[in-house]
This record gives structure tokens, C-alpha cells and sequence, in this order.
């Protein structure tokens, strides 16, 4: 292994290309969609993908299509320990995007620690969802800022892209009086988003993750059943609140998430919209709103941000600027 | 005026209050604005403003009241030199929001080159609109370096916060189609607008900056009446463009910038609107849109704003990073 650390760190290439190595951690929906749009992308590239069946380094690229029905076990190398094996390789990548399923508050901010310990110097990214989870990560800023990290939480659509937008509407007025967001999903069938579907279970009145991890798939569908189809989510723990109080733009108990999944038809059921209310310096109360195209999927609107946010976090790395920062403060800048 | 200088120097005090000492140049409708947000604000304070009356300078700040009805060279010093008297003496200011009227296009690159040869070293904020004007003070950039500058051009609404909103949306896509913002504006009675009026007819078709100044009272009268009070405007020169092709997000044919004014009815024609279409990762086709609140004004949109790249670029500024950077590159910050 130490012959292969060695080979990696002759080959990052970033200065011969142009192109950032990227590594995404995770190779589910979002880390696949993230290696679909890297290749896509000149100012960036696949250099590492890994999830619980191993990984793949390759610095000069990764092919997307040779992921296509495959796990990174299958086609790098199988191990129990892949998050593991990128942290020890991690001085080739320039840039890290978490998409590793949303387990416990601790996990990603324990797998971050990981990095700083090794005394990794780059740009990481995450589209963590719960407050307590981000709150975690910015407790981590004086030792990211030590190993040299710019590292941006929250940075997917909601939080991310939505919050980042409230940011932004809240500058016309004098004092923000809510922030309420509410999202549209619409899946065909609820089997193909398990996990998704379980999450948002969890997040009804009277279930919690707890039990809704223990429900048979019986039980899931009966509980679809039950509700023709449709989840109606309202005051969901989401750490765009952490973030716009944290920006100093308005209080946390003064923003609101919310959404409607829709798990029997594609179309979103609503139209996925963040609405600020304030009042302006003349007195006058209104609203501003972004309102995300139907047609864009959640995929879309989480990486496409998040790797905007990574090319932020790169030119604030290449200034020497480094620890900790909720997307509701930085500028996503698009990725060419 | 040396001793005036010198004393000025000493009450420099943002480390004693907090608070960063803003000069207003400009005292029309944006001007005024500003004055009056600011005395609002606990981070910054109006510490000057300056027109061709003359100027006052109070670095412990300035009661937008002293204001009402009044202009500055009827508070403070009468000069034809009052931009000059602020150069003079911008060592005693943090930041300089430019609200002077939009006359031709090297009036305000001229003025901030008088700011970077006398030596000033601290933010500047522009809501300049044409393109034209805009180009002029990118091509600033390596003066502006020099003398320690952080600059923000075409910080208002649009340019400025339809403009970023559109830099945002853009992640979503990996190829940005288009970007059109249509913008609404009511006013009840045009007299209270003439400047702004009179420049909206010069973009009409058959009319030009030159054929507009030259209309008497009488003339836009009758050619308000023949138009039922309404002003239709498509393809302005909207510096719009040039930000958003700067930042690497779409090039500046696609970007189209109109408005319908009513200049008989305060209420807005239509909704002022961003709406960014684009091609996603998966190859669809879908647009977010970004919708100002009807009832807020055309002030609170530009200076609200302004003052949130203001604040950015204080932050900027504190970390030695100098320069000309548009609106769509850095996140208004919102200003306490």
C-alpha cells in the first residue's frame, strides 16, 4: 500500500491539466450523479469514488460509465476500510464531496476529523441535512483551520442552494421576519428510493428514524397506502436554519421546512419554493421568492451546488483562507 | 482644510464602535436611501455624504434627518470640488458606496481613479447599469490592486441581485440557455422621477441619451400620453451581461434585460422577475426563477444590496484581498 500512496502523490496533476481532483465519498444516487456531472466538466475531474464496498483512485480520471451497475468494490479495490484508504491517500485530491448516506449526527463530522488528523491540506464539501449534524461540523473549525481545510457544510438544495438564496433575498430588507421553505418531490415508484422514502417516513408525526428503520417493507407500503401515496412533511429538522442564523440574518425558530413527496407519480406535487418575509427599511412588509423549475431533480439542485461550493472552496484555499463555512455564506461559483 | 484633515484622521473609530464609517456619494433617491438604512444599521454608519452642493463629513455619523428637504451643502461645506473634499479625505472611511446619477460612462471610473491616486485603501461599491460603464472599471483592476481597493461594480438590483440570483440558479445546470430579467416599476406620477424617466425614454426605440436630455417637461408629457403612461423596454444595455460572462456563466448574448415602467399608478405592472433556463447534467431542459416582492421598492432592491457587498467586501478587504470583482462572483453579506 505504501508503494501505491507513494505512485498516487507523483501523479496529482492538477497544475498539468487544470483540472481539480476531485474524490466523492459515497456511491449512491448523489455520489453517482456527482461522477456523471465531473465528467462532464473541464475544471474538474473524477479522481476517487468510494462507499462501503471499497474504492477506486484513479488521479488522471474516472470513467462514469464503467460505475454503471457497479460498486467501486467491484471495479477498484474491495474493503472494509475505503474511507480509510482515501484519507491516507488524500494529498492527491484537491477536493473532497461527501455524499455518504446520512446516518448518525457523528459520522461525517467523525470522518472529517479523519482528514484533519492526517494532516490533509484541501477543499471539502458536504450536503449534510440536520441542524445537529452541521452544528457538529462547526465545532470542528479551529482544527480544519490548523491542518489547512476549507471546508463548506450544507451545501447541497435545501440546505445549500435555497438557504444560499434566502441569503441573498434577505439583503432588501431591514429585518427578515421568516424564512419558509417548501419542497416538491415526486418519485414513480417508492421501491426504487428506499432509503429517501424510510427517511421521510421518519419524519411523520409519531414515527421517528428509530422506527421507521425497523419497518418491513410491508409496513411501508401499507403506511404509502395509507396516505394514497403522499408524504406531507412540515417542520422538518433541516439545517438551513442553523446556517441563515449563523449568517446573522434571522433567528432559527424563524425559519421553516417543509414538503410534500409524492412516491406513486415523477411530477413534483409542488413546485419546490423558498419564500423570505421581511420588512424593508420604508416599513413595507413583502416577500421575495426562488422558485427551482419542475423539471430539475433533486440530484441537480444538491451536486451541482455542491461542486459550485467546491470551486469556491478551492479559491479560498488558494488565498490561505481555511476552516469552516455554511453555504449560506459563500457565492457558488459554476463549475465550466 | 489641512487641520479639518488631521482631525478627521484622529476620530477615525471603527475599532471604538463596531461600526464601519460609510461614505455616500450621491444624495438623490439612492443616495437618501442610504442615509436612511444606515441610520438603521448597527455594523455601519453614514460617516460623509457629497453632491454637487457640497458636502458634510461626521465621522461619528450623520442623522439622516438633517437630511429631509436639505441638501448637503446646505448642512455642511458648499463646494463645486465636494467628490474631491471626500478623496481628500478617505483615509477616515472604511467603505464608499458611488449613488452619483448615471452620466456618460467615464464619469464614475474617473471619479474611483481619483480615490486610487490619492492612496485610498478600503472598499468601493458601485450600482452602475451600462455595460459600457462596467467594462470601464474592470479594466481598473490592477490600479485599483495597487492602491489596496476592494471593488464591487454593478451592486444593485439589476445589475446586482437579480444578477447574482441568477449566478446561483446557474448551478443547477450544467449549460446556462438564457438568463431574462424583466423588471416592473410604478411610480404615480412621473415628475417625482424625471431623471429616472427621462433615461428610461432614452432606451425606447428612436430615442438616445442625447435626443432624451434634450426633451423639454412638455415634450415627455405628450410622449408619456401617447404611450397611455406606459414605457415598454426591451434589450437595454444592462451590465447584467458582462458580470455573468465574467463569471464564466453564460456569454453576454444571452443575457436580456427589460422592464414595463407605469409611470401613472404606484402599483408595479408586472412582477420584477429573474428567471435563468438551462440544460441539467441528465439533458433536461427546466428554468428556476427569482421574483422581487411587489411591494418593494426600487430602493430598498439597489441599496439593501449594495450595502451587502459593502459588508463583503469589508470582509475582503480584511484579508488583503483587493481589486474589482461584479456582483456575481461574492455573496452580499447581510448587514446588521
Amino acid at each position: 500500500m505504501e508503494q501505491q500512496v507513494l505512485q498516487i502523490r507523483r501523479s496529482r496533476s492538477k497544475s498539468r491539466t487544470g483540472a481539480a481532483n476531485i474524490a466523492v465519498l459515497g456511491a449512491g444516487g448523489l455520489g453517482m450523479a456527482a461522477a456523471r456531472m465531473l465528467a462532464q466538466k473541464k475544471e474538474m475531474r473524477l479522481s476517487a469514488i468510494a462507499d462501503k464496498t471499497g474504492f477506486v483512485i484513479e488521479p488522471e480520471g474516472i470513467d462514469p460509465q464503467v460505475l454503471v451497475d457497479k460498486k467501486p468494490g467491484d471495479i477498484g479495490t474491495r474493503t472494509d476500510d475505503a474511507i480509510g484508504e482515501i484519507i491516507r491517500n488524500s494529498h492527491a485530491f484537491d477536493g473532497i464531496f461527501i455524499a455518504l448516506p446520512n446516518l448518525t449526527n457523528d459520522f461525517i463530522p467523525d470522518v472529517v476529523s479523519g482528514f484533519a488528523e492526517h494532516g490533509y491540506s484541501g477543499v471539502m464539501v458536504d450536503a449534510l441535512k440536520r441542524s445537529g449534524a452541521v452544528e457538529m461540523i462547526f465545532k470542528l473549525d479551529d482544527k480544519l483551520k490548523q491542518s489547512g481545510i476549507t471546508y463548506i457544510t450544507g451545501a447541497g438544495a435545501t440546505p445549500g442552494l435555497l438557504t444560499c438564496a434566502a441569503a441573498l433575498a434577505a439583503n432588501s430588507f431591514m429585518e427578515v421576519l421568516g424564512v419558509d421553505i417548501n419542497f416538491g418531490v415526486g418519485v414513480s415508484n417508492w421501491e426504487s428510493y428506499r432509503a429517501t422514502i424510510r427517511e421521510d417516513i421518519a419524519h411523520l408525526d409519531g414515527f421517528d428514524l428509530d422506527r421507521a428503520s425497523r419497518m418491513t417493507c410491508a409496513e411501508i407500503k401499507d403506511e404509502l397506502d395509507r396516505r394514497c401515496g403522499i408524504l406531507r412533511l412540515g417542520s422538518m429538522e433541516h439545517a438551513d436554519d442553523v446556517l441563515l442564523e449563523r449568517a446573522g440574518i434571522v433567528s432559527r425558530e424563524k425559519v421553516s421546512v417543509g414538503g410534500v413527496v409524492d412516491t406513486r407519480n415523477p411530477k413534483k406535487p409542488v413546485s419546490t419554493t423558498m419564500t423570505l418575509r421581511g420588512r424593508t427599511f420604508d416599513g413595507t412588509v413583502s416577500s421575495h421568492r426562488f422558485i427551482l423549475g419542475d423539471e430539475t431533480t433533486m440530484a441537480a439542485n444538491v451536486v451541482g451546488p455542491a461542486l459550485g461550493w467546491m470551486k469556491a472552496g478551492l479559491e479560498f484555499h488558494a488565498r490561505g483562507i481555511f476552516g469552516v463555512f455554511g453555504s449560506a455564506e459563500i457565492m457558488p461559483r459554476f463549475v465550466r
